[in-house]
């Protein structure tokens, strides 16, 4: 496994066009874009346009003129296409956590079961949103171990809370066995999309999903707090109420009424007025992957983990894989454990390779088709064996954490 | 009353230099800023950083390297300058309908009693966000007439929600007043200032306000959809939990940690990932009121309104203006009544005179001190004229609204 043998994948990556639209600091090799996407060259440029011509010159009159209104809706259609769903069934609002409290709140009204079922080290702000909506509409939360989740759902069970692709190990959940299981029991699942959308062949429709989440500013692109997305089949929209009836989601904002009533079909998941700045930018994040089907990605990102995977076994045995290496079963990132996976990821990134690091012990890499090389991975695979070899993730300066063995 | 006049009232106006801090198209007149503010010129070259070098450049790195993830509270800091607040009792997060929902729901709770008092014909998205949240928390929304709010003030109220300064009259309630009077009755006030910042001087702590929320893309310049602020005095900070219980409002987001404990202080407010690039540029707005004191930016505010008010009353007599014309008693925008307002604002806007129209029959100017000249305002009440006595807004197309008298 050499530099050369890396060089030539890259050479017939039928895919390594894409690299040329993403902004890639010298110097650097970035496995953190499952936290924050890189910058499309497209959206800097698009950025300048919307502040300066659109907000600075247009002013209030781009709320039509440029299609700012709509852009909630636009935008959504536009990652529908990345997650099997359609148009109409996707809206840009507000940020993941406050999306997944509008639709357990209002999904949670469609029955009289008490159990609000999901998984323990899930990610937190789930769990913590989860905690809050269930506290006011009267739900008991359930949190329960991975293995135990779908013995667990029953004939009290409202709602079940899930993350497709786990963000610490990349575990994926199989979704339409699992939303199926759920339906059986008369159940609606909620899925978490961050770690899947953009990342994994996604078909929400196809597999009967019926209510989603999920973040703009992963593997879509969209920019630093980029606003989230939610999904709602179509034919459960209009039984579904939104708790947070902001102004945007009735049916005639403009009319100024007193009176709540909720606008047709997923517009009403809507809430106040969006970040436009963000929302363009994000929408500038979801046009990158435009001529890129899914599939192909799918298939990079499977030929990226097992080419990293191979290569960290052979030069860095320390680090204990923990992401599942079966395809079907995880994300577009890998994780291994180390006990020393902080120190060890403050110098990776000294060094230009930019990982992150999970409490307590997890060290992270995202693999993004659209702009990684395998030779990329090559040079990360070196660094974390030449780091691993070295003393600096042992020097007395990260003694602080307590943490240095 | 002549353009030389006007323009001799610029000549002494001590602001007038802070024109300059902003992108003002030719051939415009914009009297819109208190629905979306102008673009500073400080703004446009921020964002090209924001994206350019912290997002494209240093990426992941600069949600601490860049100060991201501290702008919620450093950038509330700022606004509580404008606010008459501690910098500590002002957060940015989110949109001015979700965080009014965050302050009721949580609110709510501190008492037994039943009702939520607040305005018919209050700014819609309050009555919405008001009517959901009562829903769930279980109180009865009463929703009076201005004139009899304070007469309703009782045993019974749980919180009173008000506009400060109304959306379309522009009229202003005495915080002072109407907050003492509804805590000698044992209820708590929150006050929507999205209307008000920036734009009135306000003194939260000294009037003895507990409970507020505003807008950002208003008079605060922070953009289109630009994120909200919310205000919880110091006292009550650690007596409120969100209902929205994001990862970004935890005590230690970064531990991921399946239980949730609020942070200390107003950052138990924050839900989910703020909108980076939105938050930024909002940052840049409220910089542009360095060096103005709101008592210079009021009085200000107050002779445009009376120079403009004079001007209107001798050359547009048809159009009737409905906003206080005591100072102490109105924001800083002024509003007409015309029954073809909708027509006269569409010409007024081919025209390069933007203002806005507010349904069913209101014509209404902002008059944003910041930027706005005498000379500006002679030529809007020169514009009005000339529409007005021009058949322009009685022309056919104008009859799908069926308005054409």
């Amino acid at each position: 496994m050499s530099l050369e043998e890396a060089r030539a994948l890259d050479r017939s990556d039928p895919l390594r066009a894409f690299r040329d639209r993403f902004v890639l600091p010298e110097g650097v090799v970035y496995l953190d874009g499952n936290s924050l996407g890189a910058l499309p060259k497209a959206t800097a440029a698009r950025q300048r346009e919307v502040v300066e011509e659109e907000w600075g010159n247009a002013l209030i009159r781009s709320w039509t003129g440029a299609g700012w209104i709509d852009a909630p809706q636009r935008v959504g259609a536009g990652i529908a296409k990345l997650l099997g769903a359609k148009p109409n069934e996707v809206l840009v609002a507000d940020s993941t956590s406050v999306n997944l409290y509008k639709l357990l709140v209002a999904a949670s009204r469609l029955s009289d079961r008490k159990v609000l079922l999901t998984e323990a080290g899930n990610f937190h702000t789930d769990l913590h949103i989860a905690s809050g909506a269930a506290e006011l509409v009267g739900l008991r939360l359930d949190i329960a171990p991975r293995s135990e989740i779908e013995r667990r759902i029953g004939a009290d069970t409202n709602l079940l809370l899930l993350t497709h692709v786990h963000y610490k190990t990349g575990e994926r959940f199989d979704m339409a066995a699992v939303t199926a299981r759920a339906r059986e029991a008369g159940a609606l699942t909620v899925w978490d999309l961050s770690h899947s959308a953009g990342a994994v062949p996604l078909r929400l429709s196809e597999d009967g999903a019926e209510l989603a989440v999920g973040c703009g500013y992963k593997y879509l692109n969209g920019g630093p707090g980029a606003p989230a997305f939610l999904y709602v089949a179509e034919h459960l929209q209009e039984r579904l109420d939104s708790p947070l009836r902001g102004w945007m989601g009735h049916s005639a904002p403009f009319d100024f009424t007193d009176d709540y009533r909720p606008a047709p079909g997923i517009s009403r998941f809507l809430a106040g007025t969006p970040p436009i700045l963000s929302l363009m930018a994000l929408e500038s994040g979801v046009r990158s992957f435009e001529g890129a089907a899914m599939d192909a990605l799918w298939l990079k990102s499977a030929a990226l983990f097992d080419f990293f995977a191979r290569l960290m076994d052979e030069r860095c045995p320390e680090l204990v894989c923990v992401s599942p290496r079966e395809a079907e079963r995880r994300g577009s990132h890998i994780s291994f454990r180390h006990p020393n996976a902080f120190e060890i990821c403050q110098v990776l990134i000294e060094d230009g390779l930019i990982g992150d690091f999970r409490t307590p012990d997890i060290l992270r890499f995202g693999l993004t088709p659209l702009y990684l090389r395998f030779e990329d991975l090559w040079r990360a695979a070196e660094a974390c064996a030449a780091v691993l070899r070295s003393a600096r993730w042992r020097e007395p300066r990260f003694a602080v954490r307590g943490k240095v063995t």
